[in-house]
């Protein structure tokens, strides 16, 4: 198995990675990034589950390190009969699906994808765990097509010398947009919310920015609305864990209050992604709670004193009212009209 | 000079505290509380304009520090003539006021009100800085009783179980609220965003809340319209820096975009404090931009690489669409109506 394609390697360098190679799967540590470039290394299944609990990656990276998850179950039961082999690949897929509450049913999708990957190395003689990793690169090899078309579609909506707002890391897409808008020589100066707890903004998003050249400058996230009356932001822009049917953005704590904010000071709110065939209206989101104690510290420092609670909603939902458009490789869409994007891969993860 | 009464001793449990004894003002440093609970002791009136504009102490606090900074000034220049001792408090007040520019027109008339107690200090042959001191405390507990006034009026509009919202720390009216709501018997669940760069609303705010025995729950600054859709806020509630008599609201960066967010989900914004008569309008505010770099770091950590700029902001501005009543010492007041509270001693600050 060789390592992919010249575009698959640009974008490594700037989200999250999952590598299944030499019975384990690495994954860039997120929460220290970019500070520390570290790995953590799972030698089970069982482990890349936790990284996912654990926010070792986050965004879109859970789906590529679920799909290498289940290349290293296909490696854990690699000795068993093909019947004990199944069993053990759909108890891995439950484990690895079910490690954040939010996303499962699409966890579940892309590793039945995988599964199907195994039931043809099996008919093959194939090595599972190696038909399953190829299968995982096929995956996000077609993704990275579908952003780029994305990407050039968001670009559009930029003027030549425009400000942008972003909102959390927005993987991929960030980075392809970059790539487009300065292959169009757009010269764009981009403010990032820190976004708390994590700070993805201020670690990643801004990283990815200032690593392409781009004047990139961090906000805390009281300050959207400021930015957007001062500063004459153009465009408002983020990615979406989720765009159901019925036109509402799950995304990032916090979106959901930029865009009450760029509606009310008229700047368009454009989010990329496509419909999500799983999440087909807003009431099938679970929105999913994180451990409380996070919002209370911040970058490991303890910020309240004992005896205050915390809280903390990893998402929020964001209603068409306040979306301009939903910019999808087919073209950009009106959140009341997504049933026209049509058909998609069931499994498909665009973030 | 003795202590002042116990309604100050109980605030000063909970705010600014500044203090001019023996040759020198002490002054809480507000950046590390409750963390630590340690005071700047500064031996100059140009000490303490430093502190103010290190952020020491903030909010209402910088007033009552540069009246006891005032004290000082009289105390350094003691040997002089009393034209000598006249033009080194011009000068102090001068260098005093303009420590911080939002709110150099009303440190101006703090020190005005200082230079008048000296006068009289002079005709009447008393030492000038316990006379200067004299004023300070007087004009904080002139300050204290009408903040009172002004909890029992927000306090009518909290339910017996009501949830609150607050933003950033809004010191002597938050303990004066709580103590009012605790002898109504109202039980309140409290939401305190944590306010970034500062933390004011996790370090501070939450602290209060917490010690006066409520429950209290620290949010990020991302969370607010979250938290008002989802956990059925009554009130959003906040102090201001200057109410401007056309009905604007300068105050901690955010309050903007919460307000919007308010509107927008139907939850009433009530604001505290008294119409401004040196800012009469918006336009004759200035914002206040800090060092970029406090942006860029949490708790004293680094949250973004090199090459990435940072932005600061101190307030905004929330215009008087967004705003639902004027809680004054006199009344609840239309934003559109703020004549209608009518004179006010000049240099008075209700915070």
């Amino acid at each position: 198995m060789e390592r992919p394609d010249k575009d698959l390697a640009f974008m490594l360098r700037y989200e999250n990675i999952a590598w299944y190679e030499d019975g384990a799967v690495r994954i860039l540590d997120r929460r220290c990034y970019p500070r520390r470039v570290e790995f953590v290394t799972c030698r089970t299944h069982g482990e890349v589950a936790q990284a996912i609990a654990d926010m070792v990656t986050q965004s879109a990276g859970p789906y590529p390190a679920a799909a290498m998850g289940m290349a290293l179950a296909a490696y854990e039961c690699r000795g068993k009969t093909e019947a004990e082999q199944r069993a053990f690949l759909r108890a891995a897929a439950d484990r690895i699906s079910h490690a954040r509450p939010t996303t499962a049913k699409r966890m579940e999708r892309v590793c039945e994808t995988m599964l199907e990957a195994a039931e043809a190395a099996w008919r093959n003689g194939a090595p599972v765990d190696l038909a399953i990793k190829a299968r995982a690169i096929e995956a996000n090899n077609s993704r990275y097509e579908k952003i780029g078309r994305i990407a050039t579609h968001l670009v559009d909506k930029f003027p030549d010398d425009g400000t942008i707002l972003t909102q959390c890391f927005a993987e991929t897409i960030v980075g392809m947009m970059l790539k487009e808008a300065a292959a169009r020589g757009k010269r764009l100066r981009i403010f990032c919310p820190e976004t708390r707890p994590y700070f993805q903004g201020a670690r990643l998003t801004a990283t990815v920015c200032c690593e392409m050249g781009f004047d990139v400058t961090v906000i805390t996230d009281n300050m959207p609305a400021f930015v957007m009356q001062r500063e004459h932001v153009d465009v408002f822009t983020s990615a979406a864990d989720a765009i159901t049917l019925d036109g509402h953005v799950i995304n990032k704590v916090g979106t959901f209050q930029i865009a009450i904010a760029a509606k009310y000071l008229g700047v368009p709110y454009y989010v990329t992604g496509v419909p999500d065939t799983v999440h087909r209206s807003a009431s099938d989101v679970k929105i999913e709670f994180r451990d409380p104690s996070f919002v209370l510290e911040a970058m490991g420092v303890k910020t309240a004193r004992d005896g205050v609670k915390g809280y903390y909603p990893a998402f929020d939902v964001t209603p068409p009212e306040l979306i301009t458009g939903v910019v999808t490789d087919k073209g950009i869409l009106s959140p009341y009209r997504l049933s026209d994007y049509g058909d998609r891969d069931a499994y498909e993860v665009v973030v």
